[in-house]
């Protein structure tokens, strides 16, 4: 039902989007800086941020997932719907721990003036530099899974109208 | 090629989701509060932040989208995958929007002791009430978008199957 050559393809973006993945995790968790201020010392860690924490959740979680799927492959159409559809929420996880990071981080290197929130990546500039590295590691990842999805989904259909005609 | 009923279903939920971005945008756009601390005056509005007006940005043009496809209803299959990707587009933006929004939220309301940012919610309720309220209304059209998305697809391979039995 599905040709080989599509099987390769798919665990090539699968194995490229788990690198992503990984790299995101261990690089934000790895995330650690100090600085010292009249006497006092401030640690900026992954764990100071409910937004970082969930950014490192979400992609160990897809980590997770996608070695199990690497292992899988469906060939009823029946597990490649199911397989399709947990891409799906994999993607938009994806996509949204990235988005609640770069809209933190960017308080992080800019400040807001009318909160009344310093910017934090002068003193912290190690620590701002890994979440960076995290977020452009996620952001392949995720553009990696919306491909994986784009290309399911179109051999999918293809297959069906390969069976119709 | 797409039965009546089907039709009926989608046109009521995306009526729904267009209520829901329409809602976000205006409640978002509508957001001012002020506060007086040792004789200057702070205003708090959406354009302060990049994020807020990135949400803003992303609940127009959803709604511009949501009104214009309301009167599109391909039945060609061609025409149905690219809207089913539009409004898989759609969907990750709206999440995307959603995600960041929450994350810089969650820092107004309890601040960010490691960063020294304050909460800022206590001063000015008025302003976070409306963005916890266009939150809501955008995570609701979010999960309208993602029933969209789903029903479509189901409907798109069952009408397959049809075709092939």
């Amino acid at each position: 039902m599905m040709a080989l050559s599509q099987h390769i393809i798919v665990s090539l973006l699968r194995v490229l989007a788990l690198g992503g993945t990984l790299a995101a995790t261990i690089v934000m968790v790895t995330s650690h800086d100090s600085f010292h201020f009249l006497g006092f010392t401030f640690v900026a860690n992954f764990t100071n941020s409910p937004t970082f924490k969930y950014f490192v959740a979400v992609n160990a979680l897809v980590s997770g997932y996608g070695i199990i799927v690497l292992f899988i492959h469906p060939n009823n159409l029946g597990a490649r719907r199911v397989l399709l559809v947990s891409d799906m929420v994999v993607t938009l996880l994806m996509d949204s721990s990235i988005s609640a990071c770069i809209a933190v981080g960017e308080v992080g290197k800019k400040g807001n003036n009318a909160a009344g929130w310093l910017p934090i990546c002068g003193q912290v500039s190690k620590f701002c530099g890994h979440v960076e590295g995290a977020i452009f590691a996620a952001f392949l990842a995720s553009l990696l899974y919306f491909l994986i999805l784009f290309y399911s989904f179109h051999t999918l259909l293809n297959n069906f109208y390969t069976l119709k005609s």
